[in-house]
Protein backbone atom coordinates (compact mmCIF):
# COMPACT_ATOMS: atom_id res chain seq x y z
CA UNK A 1 0.00 0.00 0.00
CA UNK A 2 1.96 3.41 -1.18
CA UNK A 3 2.18 6.08 1.54
CA UNK A 4 2.29 9.91 1.56
CA UNK A 5 6.08 10.05 1.04
CA UNK A 6 5.22 8.12 -2.39
CA UNK A 7 2.97 9.96 -3.91
CA UNK A 8 5.72 12.98 -2.92
CA UNK A 9 8.07 10.84 -5.11
CA UNK A 10 5.21 10.92 -7.71
CA UNK A 11 4.04 14.82 -7.39
CA UNK A 12 8.33 15.85 -7.81
CA UNK A 13 8.07 13.42 -11.20
CA UNK A 14 5.45 15.47 -12.88
CA UNK A 15 6.72 18.90 -11.90
CA UNK A 16 8.17 20.59 -14.77
CA UNK A 17 10.86 23.01 -14.42
CA UNK A 18 10.08 27.33 -13.38
CA UNK A 19 12.62 30.30 -13.32
CA UNK A 20 10.44 30.51 -10.15
CA UNK A 21 11.28 27.54 -8.30
CA UNK A 22 14.93 27.00 -6.82
CA UNK A 23 13.80 24.13 -4.53
CA UNK A 24 10.21 22.41 -4.95
CA UNK A 25 7.98 20.38 -3.32
CA UNK A 26 9.88 17.62 -1.00
CA UNK A 27 11.42 19.66 1.41
CA UNK A 28 9.90 21.05 4.66
CA UNK A 29 9.59 24.12 2.58
CA UNK A 30 9.26 24.94 -1.07
CA UNK A 31 11.90 27.54 -2.16
CA UNK A 32 11.01 30.52 -4.59
CA UNK A 33 13.36 33.00 -5.90
CA UNK A 34 10.95 35.76 -5.64
CA UNK A 35 12.60 39.24 -5.83
CA UNK A 36 16.85 39.75 -6.21
CA UNK A 37 17.46 40.24 -2.59
CA UNK A 38 15.49 37.46 -0.91
CA UNK A 39 14.34 33.67 -1.03
CA UNK A 40 10.55 33.22 -0.16
CA UNK A 41 10.24 29.60 1.56
CA UNK A 42 6.73 28.78 1.50
CA UNK A 43 4.93 25.12 3.71
CA UNK A 44 1.18 23.94 4.78
CA UNK A 45 0.41 21.82 7.49
CA UNK A 46 -3.09 20.77 8.31
CA UNK A 47 -3.97 19.05 11.85
CA UNK A 48 -7.10 16.76 11.62
CA UNK A 49 -9.54 15.63 14.57
CA UNK A 50 -8.89 12.17 15.39
CA UNK A 51 -5.39 11.95 13.66
CA UNK A 52 -3.15 15.18 15.16
CA UNK A 53 -5.11 16.19 18.08
CA UNK A 54 -8.60 14.74 20.18
CA UNK A 55 -11.16 17.55 20.40
CA UNK A 56 -12.65 15.59 22.95
CA UNK A 57 -9.04 16.00 25.47
CA UNK A 58 -7.51 18.79 23.16
CA UNK A 59 -8.82 22.79 24.20
CA UNK A 60 -9.43 24.72 20.27
CA UNK A 61 -6.47 27.21 21.77
CA UNK A 62 -3.85 24.53 21.94
CA UNK A 63 -4.78 22.87 18.64
CA UNK A 64 -4.40 26.69 16.70
CA UNK A 65 -1.11 26.53 18.54
CA UNK A 66 0.18 23.27 17.20
CA UNK A 67 -0.79 23.45 13.65
CA UNK A 68 1.08 26.65 14.00
CA UNK A 69 3.81 25.49 15.68
CA UNK A 70 4.47 22.73 13.24
CA UNK A 71 4.54 25.06 10.46
CA UNK A 72 7.16 27.55 12.27
CA UNK A 73 8.86 24.24 13.19
CA UNK A 74 9.41 23.93 9.19
CA UNK A 75 10.67 27.38 8.77
CA UNK A 76 13.01 26.30 11.41
CA UNK A 77 14.37 23.36 9.64
CA UNK A 78 15.02 25.47 6.73
CA UNK A 79 16.14 27.93 9.10
CA UNK A 80 14.69 30.75 7.53
CA UNK A 81 12.29 33.36 8.97
CA UNK A 82 8.65 32.89 9.41
CA UNK A 83 6.96 36.47 7.88
CA UNK A 84 3.30 35.70 7.40
CA UNK A 85 0.76 32.83 7.82
CA UNK A 86 -2.62 32.43 6.33
CA UNK A 87 -5.50 29.66 7.63
CA UNK A 88 -8.62 27.27 6.88
CA UNK A 89 -10.52 25.80 9.18
CA UNK A 90 -13.01 23.34 8.90
CA UNK A 91 -15.71 23.29 11.72
CA UNK A 92 -17.78 20.64 12.66
CA UNK A 93 -21.46 21.97 12.59
CA UNK A 94 -22.50 19.66 15.55
CA UNK A 95 -21.34 19.33 18.64
CA UNK A 96 -19.97 22.52 19.07
CA UNK A 97 -21.59 24.45 21.93
CA UNK A 98 -20.57 27.81 20.42
CA UNK A 99 -18.74 27.37 17.37
CA UNK A 100 -18.28 31.18 17.12
CA UNK A 101 -16.38 30.63 20.74
CA UNK A 102 -14.38 27.91 19.16
CA UNK A 103 -13.46 29.26 16.25
CA UNK A 104 -12.15 32.73 18.14
CA UNK A 105 -9.99 30.33 20.74
CA UNK A 106 -8.54 28.10 17.56
CA UNK A 107 -7.57 31.94 15.60
CA UNK A 108 -6.02 32.97 19.12
CA UNK A 109 -4.09 29.81 19.77
CA UNK A 110 -2.58 30.45 16.33
CA UNK A 111 -1.55 33.78 17.01
CA UNK A 112 -0.08 32.90 20.20
CA UNK A 113 2.00 30.85 18.82
CA UNK A 114 3.23 33.44 16.07
CA UNK A 115 3.53 36.37 17.96
CA UNK A 116 6.67 35.56 19.09
CA UNK A 117 8.02 35.50 15.87
CA UNK A 118 6.36 38.66 14.71
CA UNK A 119 4.57 36.68 11.45
CA UNK A 120 1.16 38.18 11.43
CA UNK A 121 -1.88 35.89 10.49
CA UNK A 122 -2.90 38.07 7.36
CA UNK A 123 -5.92 35.95 5.78
CA UNK A 124 -7.87 32.98 5.80
CA UNK A 125 -11.12 30.70 4.90
CA UNK A 126 -13.61 29.45 7.48
CA UNK A 127 -16.33 26.98 6.54
CA UNK A 128 -18.71 24.88 8.55
CA UNK A 129 -19.49 21.09 7.68
CA UNK A 130 -21.04 17.87 9.30
CA UNK A 131 -18.00 16.38 9.94
CA UNK A 132 -14.93 16.89 12.32
CA UNK A 133 -12.69 19.72 12.49
CA UNK A 134 -9.67 20.37 9.98
CA UNK A 135 -7.29 22.99 10.14
CA UNK A 136 -4.72 23.91 7.84
CA UNK A 137 -2.04 26.89 8.28
CA UNK A 138 0.36 28.15 5.42
CA UNK A 139 3.52 30.05 6.16
CA UNK A 140 5.88 32.20 4.49
CA UNK A 141 9.20 33.01 5.05
CA UNK A 142 12.11 34.71 4.59
CA UNK A 143 15.69 33.40 3.96
CA UNK A 144 16.95 37.08 5.26
CA UNK A 145 20.74 36.77 5.19
CA UNK A 146 21.29 32.78 5.29
CA UNK A 147 20.28 30.74 2.54
CA UNK A 148 18.04 28.02 3.16
CA UNK A 149 19.55 24.62 4.91
CA UNK A 150 17.93 21.84 2.56
CA UNK A 151 17.70 18.08 3.54
CA UNK A 152 20.23 16.78 0.85
CA UNK A 153 23.15 18.22 1.63
CA UNK A 154 24.48 15.74 4.00
CA UNK A 155 28.60 14.70 3.18
CA UNK A 156 30.55 11.48 3.74
CA UNK A 157 31.82 12.06 6.84
CA UNK A 158 29.50 14.63 8.48
CA UNK A 159 28.66 14.20 12.27
CA UNK A 160 24.79 13.68 13.25
CA UNK A 161 22.97 15.58 15.68
CA UNK A 162 19.69 16.22 17.17
CA UNK A 163 18.73 19.33 19.31
CA UNK A 164 17.18 17.77 22.16
CA UNK A 165 15.53 14.26 23.79
CA UNK A 166 13.24 12.25 21.61
CA UNK A 167 10.63 10.09 22.02
CA UNK A 168 6.73 10.06 23.74
CA UNK A 169 5.78 13.07 21.95
CA UNK A 170 1.80 11.85 22.52
CA UNK A 171 2.13 12.02 26.35
CA UNK A 172 1.41 15.63 25.90
CA UNK A 173 4.51 17.30 24.36
CA UNK A 174 2.80 16.99 20.68
CA UNK A 175 0.85 19.89 21.50
CA UNK A 176 3.02 21.83 23.69
CA UNK A 177 6.63 21.87 21.72
CA UNK A 178 8.48 24.73 20.84
CA UNK A 179 9.88 25.14 17.18
CA UNK A 180 13.84 25.60 17.47
CA UNK A 181 13.75 28.84 15.19
CA UNK A 182 15.76 30.91 17.33
CA UNK A 183 18.71 27.77 17.58
CA UNK A 184 18.21 27.24 14.08
CA UNK A 185 18.63 30.82 12.68
CA UNK A 186 22.15 30.52 15.42
CA UNK A 187 23.35 27.48 14.32
CA UNK A 188 23.23 28.02 10.56
CA UNK A 189 24.79 31.63 11.18
CA UNK A 190 27.66 30.78 13.24
CA UNK A 191 28.13 26.62 11.86
CA UNK A 192 28.31 25.29 8.41
CA UNK A 193 25.20 22.55 8.34
CA UNK A 194 24.97 20.60 5.50
CA UNK A 195 21.63 19.35 6.14
CA UNK A 196 18.60 19.89 8.13
CA UNK A 197 15.01 19.04 8.79
CA UNK A 198 12.03 18.83 11.67
CA UNK A 199 11.70 15.45 13.68
CA UNK A 200 8.02 15.07 12.69
CA UNK A 201 7.70 11.97 11.63
CA UNK A 202 10.58 10.22 13.96
CA UNK A 203 14.36 10.23 13.95
CA UNK A 204 14.21 6.95 11.98
CA UNK A 205 12.11 8.19 9.00
CA UNK A 206 13.34 11.59 8.98
CA UNK A 207 16.84 10.63 8.91
CA UNK A 208 15.97 8.59 6.16
CA UNK A 209 14.75 11.41 4.70
CA UNK A 210 17.94 13.73 4.98
CA UNK A 211 19.76 10.03 3.55
CA UNK A 212 17.79 9.86 0.43
CA UNK A 213 18.13 13.01 -0.36
CA UNK A 214 21.60 13.37 -0.37
CA UNK A 215 22.73 9.91 -1.33
CA UNK A 216 24.10 9.03 1.72
CA UNK A 217 24.21 6.15 4.37
CA UNK A 218 24.24 6.98 8.16
CA UNK A 219 25.36 5.48 11.33
CA UNK A 220 23.49 6.19 14.53
CA UNK A 221 25.05 5.55 17.86
CA UNK A 222 22.37 3.61 20.28
CA UNK A 223 24.25 4.99 23.16
CA UNK A 224 24.19 8.36 22.16
CA UNK A 225 20.41 9.24 20.81
CA UNK A 226 19.05 11.48 24.03
CA UNK A 227 16.23 9.26 25.06
CA UNK A 228 13.08 12.21 26.61
CA UNK A 229 11.78 11.14 30.10
CA UNK A 230 8.15 10.89 28.33
CA UNK A 231 9.99 7.86 25.98
CA UNK A 232 10.76 5.89 29.10
CA UNK A 233 6.99 6.44 30.81
CA UNK A 234 5.66 5.51 27.46
CA UNK A 235 7.73 2.35 28.14
CA UNK A 236 5.90 1.45 31.56
CA UNK A 237 2.63 1.63 29.74
CA UNK A 238 3.47 0.07 26.62
CA UNK A 239 6.24 -2.47 27.57
CA UNK A 240 8.45 -0.77 23.98
CA UNK A 241 12.22 -0.13 25.06
CA UNK A 242 12.58 3.58 25.60
CA UNK A 243 15.02 3.75 23.31
CA UNK A 244 12.53 2.71 20.41
CA UNK A 245 10.13 5.28 21.36
CA UNK A 246 13.03 7.87 21.25
CA UNK A 247 13.95 6.42 17.48
CA UNK A 248 10.75 5.86 15.86
CA UNK A 249 7.88 8.24 17.64
CA UNK A 250 6.68 11.52 15.69
CA UNK A 251 6.38 15.08 16.45
CA UNK A 252 9.10 15.59 18.72
CA UNK A 253 9.35 18.64 16.70
CA UNK A 254 13.32 19.32 17.81
CA UNK A 255 15.99 19.53 15.14
CA UNK A 256 17.85 16.92 13.22
CA UNK A 257 21.00 17.89 11.53
CA UNK A 258 24.63 17.22 9.47
CA UNK A 259 27.63 19.06 9.84
CA UNK A 260 31.84 18.55 9.30
CA UNK A 261 31.90 20.59 12.14
CA UNK A 262 32.57 18.04 15.79
CA UNK A 263 32.13 20.74 18.35
CA UNK A 264 28.50 21.56 17.49
CA UNK A 265 26.64 22.57 20.88
CA UNK A 266 24.06 19.58 20.14
CA UNK A 267 23.77 16.21 20.86
CA UNK A 268 25.76 13.92 18.82
CA UNK A 269 24.10 10.87 17.46
CA UNK A 270 26.27 9.54 14.47
CA UNK A 271 27.54 10.07 11.14
CA UNK A 272 27.18 10.03 7.87
CA UNK A 273 28.77 7.29 5.68
CA UNK A 274 28.73 6.11 2.20
CA UNK A 275 25.78 4.04 0.66
CA UNK A 276 22.49 4.37 1.39
CA UNK A 277 21.88 2.03 4.28
CA UNK A 278 21.11 3.26 7.58
CA UNK A 279 22.68 1.45 10.42
CA UNK A 280 21.89 1.42 14.44
CA UNK A 281 25.14 0.50 16.24
CA UNK A 282 24.93 -0.89 19.75
CA UNK A 283 27.28 -2.34 22.07
CA UNK A 284 26.87 -5.88 20.70
CA UNK A 285 25.92 -5.78 17.01
CA UNK A 286 24.58 -3.07 13.98
CA UNK A 287 21.35 -3.64 12.64
CA UNK A 288 19.44 -1.82 9.77
CA UNK A 289 17.33 0.79 11.42
CA UNK A 290 14.52 0.99 9.56
CA UNK A 291 11.42 3.99 10.32
CA UNK A 292 8.33 2.44 11.99
CA UNK A 293 6.53 5.74 13.03
CA UNK A 294 3.27 7.35 11.29
CA UNK A 295 2.99 7.21 7.40
CA UNK A 296 -0.28 8.57 5.94
CA UNK A 297 -1.62 6.06 3.94
CA UNK A 298 -3.12 6.12 0.61
CA UNK B 1 -26.24 33.69 15.19
CA UNK B 2 -23.10 34.37 13.66
CA UNK B 3 -21.38 33.42 10.59
CA UNK B 4 -18.46 33.46 8.67
CA UNK B 5 -18.25 37.50 7.85
CA UNK B 6 -18.76 37.96 11.48
CA UNK B 7 -15.84 36.02 12.36
CA UNK B 8 -13.43 38.07 9.23
CA UNK B 9 -14.82 41.62 11.37
CA UNK B 10 -13.82 39.65 14.22
CA UNK B 11 -10.27 38.88 13.22
CA UNK B 12 -9.73 42.33 12.03
CA UNK B 13 -10.48 43.57 15.48
CA UNK B 14 -7.22 41.43 16.71
CA UNK B 15 -5.23 42.16 14.56
CA UNK B 16 -2.04 44.84 15.00
CA UNK B 17 -0.29 46.77 12.07
CA UNK B 18 2.94 45.38 10.66
CA UNK B 19 4.99 46.91 8.47
CA UNK B 20 4.90 43.84 5.64
CA UNK B 21 0.69 44.09 5.55
CA UNK B 22 -0.27 46.34 3.03
CA UNK B 23 -3.89 44.87 3.12
CA UNK B 24 -5.07 41.98 6.08
CA UNK B 25 -7.78 39.76 6.13
CA UNK B 26 -11.51 40.52 4.54
CA UNK B 27 -10.27 41.19 0.96
CA UNK B 28 -9.70 38.15 -2.04
CA UNK B 29 -6.28 38.65 -1.07
CA UNK B 30 -4.09 40.16 1.28
CA UNK B 31 -1.61 42.39 0.18
CA UNK B 32 2.51 41.96 1.90
CA UNK B 33 4.80 45.01 0.91
CA UNK B 34 7.53 41.78 0.47
CA UNK B 35 10.19 43.52 -1.82
CA UNK B 36 10.66 46.87 -2.63
CA UNK B 37 9.82 46.11 -6.50
CA UNK B 38 6.49 44.19 -5.98
CA UNK B 39 3.59 43.45 -3.98
CA UNK B 40 3.16 39.98 -2.69
CA UNK B 41 -0.35 38.48 -2.53
CA UNK B 42 -1.91 35.50 -0.88
CA UNK B 43 -4.82 33.63 0.19
CA UNK B 44 -6.50 30.13 0.61
CA UNK B 45 -9.61 28.47 -0.40
CA UNK B 46 -11.27 25.26 0.89
CA UNK B 47 -13.49 23.24 -0.80
CA UNK B 48 -14.87 20.38 1.43
CA UNK B 49 -17.29 17.19 0.41
CA UNK B 50 -20.75 17.90 0.98
CA UNK B 51 -20.22 21.37 0.78
CA UNK B 52 -18.80 22.32 -2.51
CA UNK B 53 -18.54 19.34 -3.98
CA UNK B 54 -20.15 16.02 -3.69
CA UNK B 55 -17.10 13.36 -3.92
CA UNK B 56 -20.19 10.83 -5.57
CA UNK B 57 -21.25 12.71 -8.47
CA UNK B 58 -17.75 14.80 -9.04
CA UNK B 59 -14.62 13.00 -10.39
CA UNK B 60 -11.73 13.96 -8.08
CA UNK B 61 -10.07 16.18 -11.51
CA UNK B 62 -13.06 18.38 -11.42
CA UNK B 63 -12.71 18.80 -7.91
CA UNK B 64 -8.58 19.50 -7.93
CA UNK B 65 -9.61 22.35 -10.76
CA UNK B 66 -12.36 23.27 -8.90
CA UNK B 67 -10.35 24.23 -5.84
CA UNK B 68 -7.31 25.59 -7.87
CA UNK B 69 -9.54 27.90 -9.87
CA UNK B 70 -11.35 29.79 -6.40
CA UNK B 71 -7.91 30.87 -6.11
CA UNK B 72 -6.99 31.77 -9.43
CA UNK B 73 -10.52 33.52 -9.29
CA UNK B 74 -9.17 35.38 -6.28
CA UNK B 75 -6.30 36.80 -8.27
CA UNK B 76 -8.45 37.76 -11.03
CA UNK B 77 -10.65 39.93 -7.94
CA UNK B 78 -7.54 41.83 -7.17
CA UNK B 79 -6.33 41.92 -10.62
CA UNK B 80 -2.58 40.44 -9.48
CA UNK B 81 -0.75 37.66 -11.40
CA UNK B 82 -0.75 34.17 -9.67
CA UNK B 83 2.84 32.90 -9.20
CA UNK B 84 2.74 29.62 -7.43
CA UNK B 85 0.71 27.62 -5.28
CA UNK B 86 0.49 25.15 -1.92
CA UNK B 87 -1.94 22.48 -1.40
CA UNK B 88 -3.48 19.98 1.63
CA UNK B 89 -5.31 16.84 1.07
CA UNK B 90 -7.40 14.98 3.81
CA UNK B 91 -8.12 11.77 2.12
CA UNK B 92 -11.00 9.51 3.51
CA UNK B 93 -9.31 6.23 4.34
CA UNK B 94 -12.69 4.36 3.50
CA UNK B 95 -14.45 4.60 0.27
CA UNK B 96 -12.18 4.77 -1.76
CA UNK B 97 -10.85 1.84 -4.30
CA UNK B 98 -7.40 3.05 -4.87
CA UNK B 99 -6.45 6.18 -2.74
CA UNK B 100 -3.66 6.92 -4.43
CA UNK B 101 -4.98 6.73 -7.62
CA UNK B 102 -7.20 9.43 -6.46
CA UNK B 103 -5.03 12.04 -4.86
CA UNK B 104 -3.36 12.06 -8.42
CA UNK B 105 -6.32 12.74 -9.96
CA UNK B 106 -6.73 15.60 -7.51
CA UNK B 107 -2.91 16.67 -8.32
CA UNK B 108 -3.61 16.89 -11.88
CA UNK B 109 -6.94 18.46 -11.64
CA UNK B 110 -5.05 21.52 -9.40
CA UNK B 111 -2.40 21.29 -11.75
CA UNK B 112 -4.93 21.52 -15.20
CA UNK B 113 -6.42 24.96 -13.67
CA UNK B 114 -2.89 26.49 -12.92
CA UNK B 115 -0.70 25.35 -15.75
CA UNK B 116 -2.38 27.80 -18.43
CA UNK B 117 -1.52 30.62 -15.75
CA UNK B 118 2.09 29.37 -15.39
CA UNK B 119 1.57 29.24 -11.97
CA UNK B 120 3.34 25.60 -10.23
CA UNK B 121 2.65 23.65 -7.30
CA UNK B 122 5.44 23.57 -5.08
CA UNK B 123 4.54 21.89 -2.26
CA UNK B 124 1.52 20.36 -0.07
CA UNK B 125 0.89 18.04 2.94
CA UNK B 126 -1.04 14.94 2.40
CA UNK B 127 -3.21 13.01 5.12
CA UNK B 128 -5.33 10.22 5.56
CA UNK B 129 -8.39 9.57 7.66
CA UNK B 130 -11.80 8.70 8.26
CA UNK B 131 -13.57 11.09 7.51
CA UNK B 132 -14.95 12.90 3.88
CA UNK B 133 -12.32 14.27 1.51
CA UNK B 134 -11.30 18.25 2.44
CA UNK B 135 -8.78 20.45 0.05
CA UNK B 136 -7.03 23.34 0.61
CA UNK B 137 -5.16 25.33 -2.02
CA UNK B 138 -3.09 28.56 -1.05
CA UNK B 139 -2.27 30.70 -3.44
CA UNK B 140 0.59 33.16 -4.14
CA UNK B 141 0.44 36.16 -6.48
CA UNK B 142 2.18 38.83 -7.66
CA UNK B 143 1.13 42.49 -8.15
CA UNK B 144 3.73 43.19 -11.50
CA UNK B 145 2.58 46.67 -12.45
CA UNK B 146 -0.83 47.39 -11.71
CA UNK B 147 -1.56 47.99 -7.94
CA UNK B 148 -3.83 45.60 -6.54
CA UNK B 149 -7.52 46.38 -7.07
CA UNK B 150 -9.50 45.64 -3.34
CA UNK B 151 -12.73 46.15 -2.25
CA UNK B 152 -12.96 49.24 -0.57
CA UNK B 153 -12.48 52.19 -3.26
CA UNK B 154 -16.01 52.49 -4.82
CA UNK B 155 -17.25 56.24 -5.19
CA UNK B 156 -20.01 57.75 -5.53
CA UNK B 157 -21.25 58.32 -8.63
CA UNK B 158 -19.31 55.22 -10.43
CA UNK B 159 -21.20 52.19 -12.58
CA UNK B 160 -21.70 48.88 -10.75
CA UNK B 161 -20.38 46.40 -13.69
CA UNK B 162 -20.46 42.73 -14.26
CA UNK B 163 -18.33 40.45 -16.83
CA UNK B 164 -21.22 37.98 -17.85
CA UNK B 165 -24.56 36.34 -17.39
CA UNK B 166 -25.07 34.85 -13.83
CA UNK B 167 -27.05 32.32 -11.61
CA UNK B 168 -28.08 28.72 -11.66
CA UNK B 169 -24.08 27.72 -11.11
CA UNK B 170 -25.44 24.70 -9.31
CA UNK B 171 -26.41 23.14 -12.41
CA UNK B 172 -22.68 22.87 -13.30
CA UNK B 173 -21.41 25.97 -13.82
CA UNK B 174 -20.00 25.84 -10.10
CA UNK B 175 -17.62 22.60 -11.08
CA UNK B 176 -16.60 24.48 -14.62
CA UNK B 177 -16.32 28.09 -14.19
CA UNK B 178 -12.75 29.65 -15.56
CA UNK B 179 -11.52 32.32 -13.53
CA UNK B 180 -11.37 35.48 -15.23
CA UNK B 181 -7.84 36.22 -14.77
CA UNK B 182 -6.69 37.71 -18.04
CA UNK B 183 -9.94 39.70 -18.16
CA UNK B 184 -9.28 41.44 -14.95
CA UNK B 185 -5.61 42.44 -15.83
CA UNK B 186 -6.67 43.83 -19.15
CA UNK B 187 -9.78 46.08 -17.89
CA UNK B 188 -7.11 47.09 -14.29
CA UNK B 189 -4.44 48.03 -16.85
CA UNK B 190 -6.97 50.11 -19.49
CA UNK B 191 -9.55 51.21 -17.26
CA UNK B 192 -9.50 53.33 -14.23
CA UNK B 193 -11.52 50.46 -11.82
CA UNK B 194 -12.59 51.70 -8.35
CA UNK B 195 -12.82 48.57 -6.60
CA UNK B 196 -13.41 44.18 -7.85
CA UNK B 197 -14.47 41.41 -6.33
CA UNK B 198 -15.05 37.68 -8.17
CA UNK B 199 -18.83 36.80 -7.51
CA UNK B 200 -18.27 33.94 -5.07
CA UNK B 201 -21.11 34.36 -2.37
CA UNK B 202 -23.81 36.07 -4.82
CA UNK B 203 -23.96 39.21 -6.03
CA UNK B 204 -26.42 40.45 -3.30
CA UNK B 205 -23.85 39.70 -0.94
CA UNK B 206 -20.54 40.35 -3.18
CA UNK B 207 -22.11 43.81 -3.90
CA UNK B 208 -22.39 44.37 -0.11
CA UNK B 209 -18.83 43.57 0.49
CA UNK B 210 -17.97 46.39 -1.87
CA UNK B 211 -20.21 49.10 -0.12
CA UNK B 212 -19.65 47.93 3.51
CA UNK B 213 -15.87 48.51 3.05
CA UNK B 214 -16.16 51.54 0.33
CA UNK B 215 -18.50 53.03 2.69
CA UNK B 216 -21.28 53.28 0.23
CA UNK B 217 -24.55 52.35 -0.90
CA UNK B 218 -26.01 51.04 -4.34
CA UNK B 219 -28.62 51.07 -6.92
CA UNK B 220 -29.18 48.23 -8.67
CA UNK B 221 -31.24 47.80 -12.51
CA UNK B 222 -33.07 44.56 -12.09
CA UNK B 223 -33.60 44.94 -15.50
CA UNK B 224 -29.86 44.87 -16.08
CA UNK B 225 -29.39 41.86 -14.25
CA UNK B 226 -27.58 39.30 -16.89
CA UNK B 227 -29.66 35.92 -16.23
CA UNK B 228 -27.58 33.20 -17.32
CA UNK B 229 -29.79 30.03 -18.98
CA UNK B 230 -28.84 27.95 -16.00
CA UNK B 231 -30.99 30.54 -13.91
CA UNK B 232 -33.77 30.07 -16.04
CA UNK B 233 -33.05 26.20 -16.05
CA UNK B 234 -33.26 26.29 -12.61
CA UNK B 235 -36.23 28.34 -12.03
CA UNK B 236 -38.35 26.27 -13.89
CA UNK B 237 -37.62 23.27 -11.08
CA UNK B 238 -37.73 25.12 -8.16
CA UNK B 239 -39.97 27.74 -9.19
CA UNK B 240 -38.07 30.85 -7.95
CA UNK B 241 -37.83 33.65 -10.46
CA UNK B 242 -34.25 33.41 -12.65
CA UNK B 243 -33.96 37.09 -11.48
CA UNK B 244 -33.63 35.66 -7.40
CA UNK B 245 -31.38 32.90 -8.90
CA UNK B 246 -28.89 35.93 -10.73
CA UNK B 247 -28.91 37.94 -7.90
CA UNK B 248 -28.16 35.61 -4.97
CA UNK B 249 -26.59 31.96 -6.31
CA UNK B 250 -23.02 31.78 -5.03
CA UNK B 251 -20.19 30.52 -7.90
CA UNK B 252 -20.53 32.40 -10.31
CA UNK B 253 -16.99 33.66 -10.18
CA UNK B 254 -17.58 36.36 -12.62
CA UNK B 255 -16.05 39.84 -11.41
CA UNK B 256 -17.58 42.62 -10.17
CA UNK B 257 -16.76 46.14 -10.38
CA UNK B 258 -17.04 49.54 -10.07
CA UNK B 259 -15.71 52.43 -12.51
CA UNK B 260 -16.57 55.82 -12.79
CA UNK B 261 -15.99 55.21 -16.82
CA UNK B 262 -19.64 54.56 -18.22
CA UNK B 263 -17.93 53.26 -21.57
CA UNK B 264 -16.82 49.50 -19.82
CA UNK B 265 -17.30 46.69 -21.89
CA UNK B 266 -18.56 44.66 -19.62
CA UNK B 267 -22.02 44.42 -18.47
CA UNK B 268 -23.62 47.78 -16.63
CA UNK B 269 -26.18 46.43 -13.85
CA UNK B 270 -26.38 49.49 -11.50
CA UNK B 271 -24.68 52.45 -9.89
CA UNK B 272 -23.01 53.51 -6.65
CA UNK B 273 -24.89 56.43 -4.48
CA UNK B 274 -24.47 57.76 -1.05
CA UNK B 275 -25.53 56.06 1.92
CA UNK B 276 -25.40 52.30 3.21
CA UNK B 277 -28.52 50.85 1.77
CA UNK B 278 -28.24 48.85 -1.53
CA UNK B 279 -31.64 49.11 -3.30
CA UNK B 280 -33.09 46.81 -6.18
CA UNK B 281 -35.20 48.96 -9.02
CA UNK B 282 -37.65 47.38 -10.83
CA UNK B 283 -40.33 49.07 -13.12
CA UNK B 284 -43.08 49.00 -10.49
CA UNK B 285 -40.53 49.78 -6.84
CA UNK B 286 -37.67 50.15 -5.21
CA UNK B 287 -36.89 47.46 -2.72
CA UNK B 288 -34.00 46.77 -0.51
CA UNK B 289 -31.52 43.82 -1.98
CA UNK B 290 -30.70 41.14 0.54
CA UNK B 291 -28.11 38.82 0.83
CA UNK B 292 -29.77 35.06 0.40
CA UNK B 293 -26.91 33.23 -0.51
CA UNK B 294 -25.09 30.87 1.51
CA UNK B 295 -22.37 32.12 4.18
CA UNK B 296 -21.03 29.31 6.39
CA UNK B 297 -22.44 29.11 9.95
CA UNK B 298 -20.43 29.50 13.32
Amino acid sequence: MPGEFDFITWIRSQQSKSPLVQLRAGDDLAVLKWDPNDLLLVGVDQVLDGIHFDSKIHAPRAIGRKVMNRNLSDCAAMACVPAAAVATCALPLAGLADPFAYAKELYLGMKEAADPFNCPLVGGDTASWNNPLAVTVTILGRSAGIPPITRSGAKVGDWIYVTGPLGGSILGRHMTFHPRLELARQFASTIHITSMIDISDGLSRDLRHICQQSNVGAIVDADKIPIHEDARKLSQQDHLAPLDHALHDGEDHELLFTSANPEVPAICVGQIVEGSSIQLNTKLKSVPLEPKAWEHRL
